[in-house]
């Protein structure tokens, strides 16, 4: 059984608000670097989607509870899983974690657009395959949680 | 049966993304902008009451619907109105229009919490009050739409 | 002599960051605003010049002094006048005041680009030709700020 | 002599713009990541030094030239590197690096505020005293870049 996808996110200033904690809408982009770090990890390049293949990534709909706040230089786990796939959606659950506390759970759905007509179109088949398996609703791996060694290039 | 208020907001290149759209995180600020006006036309003005009285808002929860894109230099409404208040929360329903179309739906519920202990207080009393009577049940008013006339300063 | 273009902007909790302050980086959102409004005024729309004549506006370079901070719910005027104009450049000259104080104080150089080709193009001939009359050196005209009414939509 | 400070940064859909480009606010954003990330790698946590120490990081000037854009999904490297220090400012030297090809440069002056009164204050002394080392007029040190291994937390 795997554990779940999560990738590191240190709280900057630019993220905080006037009450000292990251201002919410924030998270989504939190949540964005996740997904699209998991579809990077298995070899779906958005960028390379979306040049060369005119595959665009929308949010279709989201549901968010915003738990604990997240402060100053915290650094966090931002965890994605597909838990439904279909040929028209990827239903993503996520939590925001700091260590054992879920800060954020949201649950987002993602569609694809053709970028220039602005309509729908099937999520890629290599990415719907890959992640179909999902639908089998077995019980959803706990997450393996630890602090990654994000190391500086130099 | 007054109008649901609604605050103009342009999209700006920072809005949009690589898709040609404004990329989904914006809304969230763009309805928080409504509602930031909507308490100041009101006489709520968000900086005294995080200053003086240390009360800060911050969002609970959230159900967001994205149904068509908007575009570079649209020019959009977002309605903002209390649902139900209570003395934990106000509920918000909110769109995001383009003249007839409604863009993004989403349901938006707020908290306070005292920014030092970041623990929740109750809404102002005079805050409550004014939202109150919207627990009614009445049928929620049509919104009456039309675009600002935003003036430069000069 | 004509007053300078000045757009109202109203600081949220999206600006500012946990020392209570406006962010650094979303000043050149707000600068961002105010030349598209000028821009916009003169009646050169950018959603248009990117989709219909791929014109794409990028900024070249950029000078800023923040001089004192924004606080949660001011009301702030940002101004935008072209200084230079060339075909290849637009040199804005702009302000971020609140009331008689300048706040930040910049300088921004616009450049024109083809969405596809990242390539350098010249300003449009409408828009240099608006412009170019600027470049007499004459001197600025005095800000004329006063706060703009504006206006909710209901 | 050692290699210059790099922070790797991932180009994300909240980046980019309807050119396809990353938004020019964006790089101010991805120059804090940069110079957060070397000082907590000297071991100067910025959350503890706003809430315990009352000393809040301010941006006071900032001088950019945006030479090439950078693209959906781009994977970046981010320079720091403090060329001056005083007790009154930390003036720092970056660049957002994609391989060999220098994006964007920008000379970047930050001083201290305390967070209650938004009045300067010293730059901390252990702070000051790790860099005032650079201000010997010693040649830069050539950027050693080579991309980061940065890996999920699973």
């Amino acid at each position: 059984m795997s554990a779940v996808f999560a990738w590191p996110q240190r709280v900057y200033y630019q993220h905080t608000d006037a009450g000292g904690v990251v201002f919410h809408a924030h998270y989504l982009n939190f949540m964005e670097n996740a997904r699209t770090e998991l579809l990077q990890s298995l070899g779906f390049d958005p960028g390379v989607l979306l040049r060369e293949h005119q595959v665009f990534f929308v949010v279709h709909s989201a549901t968010l509870a915003f738990r604990r706040p997240a402060l100053l230089n915290d650094m966090l786990a931002v965890t994605a899983e597909v838990k439904r796939a279909t040929r028209a959606r990827l239903v993503f659950g996520q939590q925001v974690r700091r260590g054992d506390e879920v800060l954020v759970e949201a649950e987002i759905t993602i569609a694809c657009t053709d970028p220039q007509a602005h309509k729908p179109i099937p999520v890629p088949a290599a990415i719907f395959r890959r992640f179909e398996q999902q639908n089998t609703g077995a019980p959803a791996a706990e997450p393996a949680m630890q602090v990654a060694e994000k190391e500086p290039i130099r």
